[in-house]
């Protein structure tokens, strides 16, 4: 994680058979690629097969253009493996969507700033103008594309075209509060990051804050999740929770709960980054 | 709380006006009743002010028996207060319903055996043989009442009569896995205390553990409530999680819930003993 | 707590005594205080009344300047009481002192933007430059004052000379990293807050992460306090924690503390601009 | 883990070198072991190899008896691993060790007669007469064998011959509350858990729940360890918290703790039971 050497990350699921893991790491070892990292693990009800492996780039005997390439024939086929590989070398572009809250805005740009994470923001969108100083101040190009009923589909295109021009591979809804049309969605899978704020499933749709009190529950929630075309029900990243009491009124939830969404959701962006999801059947597999 | 002196405890609640506790807090100290704990809370969207009290009866100028009737008369009628009174000296008797499941009933007895509650507990009823051989070895009697959609009104009808002639006040139900009919329910109004294996409302009714490795949740919880005639929207009394992952099997989330079921059910429990819960729309206040 | 109401809080402890209560919101209620909250509680062990209560002023019989006066006379004195009065419509002003990390700079210029929080914060003092750049982007006077052990004697005497200056109220460490002298803290008692990487009393002095993974625990946490004479001794306010495995390095300890530090540390910020937080015999009463 | 086909579990670590994992994976797949299970971890710091795995004994051409003979010759020496064998067959005997609290060993048995774990319990060993009745209730022996300054050898001779006579393989100490010497403990290594009632290396030794209440910490903790010559110190398996607040008595810290001590002992026996820690330099790993 901290070394400086460039490094493969190779992403893998399959019907679980005898001698993946073993053809797997004998393949890497073979080629001299030093294995720094490797987390595996098997559902046994479903019977399939997840491993997340990270080796040295620096004497691996295959060239990194071509690794997909042998790996695809000496070793996937074999075993039915679906797979994804990613070089540390080269950096994520990361689009930002916010609405009227900074909270979750602030604290990535702090990351970013700090070098916490290795990604470029080079765009945060937006649908209100609200941000638009602190994104000035972080020296970040700002769009503003508010929406409505009747423009939704034309905005999202302009977005698109955005997010294409740039670069874009994945995107982050910090707090965006707007639905993004299935359409836009079907063009980034498990490529744009959520915020909801409760604890999913429970209290999915709006105003959970409100529900939450209502419900009269003990423990409020955020859950940042991968969006897909059914709203609030993509595979869930990460979770995390804080005690309530009978004394906290919505305004209280409303403030506890901000704490929580911006931690979780720099969670998931984080987790992102380091390409440790791998999403099967709706469920996330985090790696360790 | 460890006082042995013999106290009372006031629950209270009213629409919110100045001058209640300067005034519940004279007509105590007035008759010079100590006051050993105090705790109040005021619902500002709804304008509802709470309170628990308890002082030593010992120097208390009113005798016990007429202690709710002088409070009725000087102060609840002026401010139209709710409430109730209970005595340290009453030991509360409970009944304990359970099912196949022996770590709920484990965590009580123990509990019971300890003395870390003061409770009676006459009698377990459960709709099967299998937990006789424990309610024996910790000499509590045991009735087996078998129940099946024939027969569910007369079975209920005698586990009504066994609590009349008992005298219970409240019932626990120890992963009882059998809905009791509004009937049973509106008789025991915030005197049943269940546990559902899951952080409602996320999961209410059957198979919460499937449902949650199903959705991929990364936090699961369990909750203790009132039990209401809407089946797992009672008033919520405890919860608590445990956060879990991708590895974990619902065998697994099985495991582990169990040790939440029955902390979060004998918290409830003890909060109830203490006399600290009182329930308004639905929702509960949870005194310190 | 979100009223627009101008309201005074009163911090009182006092040796216990019947009556004090009444005493105290029959005062308040005699001169038209409406309390909007009140929480008290008795430490029973050394037999020591605590208690806050806010009231809003606009229809309060007793001038604002004269109120402390007052209390003195008809109450404090006859039960001993200490107290301390404040009011909402005056702005605490805060001090904030860093070193080279942001994420506790960042976390709280955030908050204070984002109108989270009543608090003016006129400078920032680091000893070394590296965050100047981000006091600027936010238009916060920034003092680069380093120091060694030669020169912190006079170094010390130009940041309070500051303080006084710029009529600090409270200072806030966010990561600091120096020890602050003795006679530096004695002008503060109670009114500087830091925050440390650990679980205190675990781990106290330097680099507590290196520590935690030495002796291999399981769970890390941060502690906010406020700063007495003996180091990482003081008044703890609020503290977190978050589990860790044997896969952690130092460095993802690091990672990891981060974001504890900074939830941590706001929240020990946020009650104390709330005057929720009453010192003593070196710990906290932390009022709802 | 809920296989019913017999399995070994393989503990191994090294010195991290290339190859290690496809060398012992290709030794389990040559020989038609079929793996279930496999976590591993490399400590960068330290430059050692970790890893558990598990494997299914049917067609495993290596007869049982034989495996840790070729494990070690073929595999072992080449990488200079150091390694241990367990199979699921043989179920580990444990003895359990208290003094006058229930809540441990209620815990503990109520899960074995539940059959939550694989394990016999033949014995329970206490200096005090206390809980006999319970042991007695359960059908298990129970040994009063008093401890004092100047019997303790004696008694301690006493233990080990009990507990090498019904040939013991580790020991839980159950909230034991007496000290073991160096010689007992050294024929037992890392086969004695203790429960410690703080969240270690916080409040180590005596009366922690009273520590903690001084020190005025806002949360409280317990943690199970393996047992060292150096009190307190062992290897920690296991911890977790419960926040407190000024209002607890250091009677309800011991409340909360109890039930804190009772999980974390329990969870730390079941990771023992399911040989998924391994010891290195005093920390744990503790594998999926």
């Amino acid at each position: 994680m901290t070394s400086d050497k460039k490094t493969a990350v190779l992403l893998i699921h399959c019907p679980d058979q005898q001698g993946i893991l073993a053809s797997v790491t004998q393949f890497l070892n073979e080629n001299n690629g030093n294995i720094i990292y490797l987390d595996q693990n098997v559902d046994r009800a479903e019977s399939i097969f997840f491993m997340r492996v990270e080796w040295e780039l620096e004497l691996f005997a295959i060239p990194k253009d071509k690794i997909a390439d042998y790996f695809e024939t000496l070793i996937a086929r074999r075993y039915n493996i679906r797979f994804t590989i990613h070089f540390s070398d080269e950096k994520p572009r990361m689009a930002l969507f916010v609405s009227k809250m900074s909270h979750c805005l602030f604290d990535i740009l702090a990351r970013h700033m700090a070098g916490e994470w290795i990604v470029d923001i080079p765009l945060i969108i937006s649908n209100h103008n609200d941000l638009k100083p602190i994104a000035e101040r972080f020296g970040i190009e700002f769009y503003y594309i508010p929406k409505n009923s009747s423009n939704k589909e034309e905005q999202e295109a302009k977005e698109v075209g955005l997010l294409t021009e740039m670069k874009i591979d994945f995107i982050v809804l910090g707090r965006y509060m707007q639905v993004l049309s299935d359409k836009f969605v079907s063009q980034f899978p498990n490529r744009i990051i959520n915020i909801h704020h409760s604890f999913l499933p429970a209290f999915a749709g709006a105003k959970p804050y409100h529900a939450a009190h209502e419900r009269g529950v003990k423990i409020i929630g955020a859950t940042s999740h991968y969006v897909t075309a059914d709203l609030d029900a993509g595979p869930i990243i990460a979770q995390d929770v804080v005690r309530i009491s009978h004394v906290d009124s919505i305004e209280s939830l409303v403030r506890k709960g901000r704490d929580l969404e911006k931690i979780v959701l720099s969670e998931a962006v984080y987790k992102h980054l380091q390409r440790k999801i791998l999403v099967f059947n709706n469920r996330t597999i985090i790696f360790n």
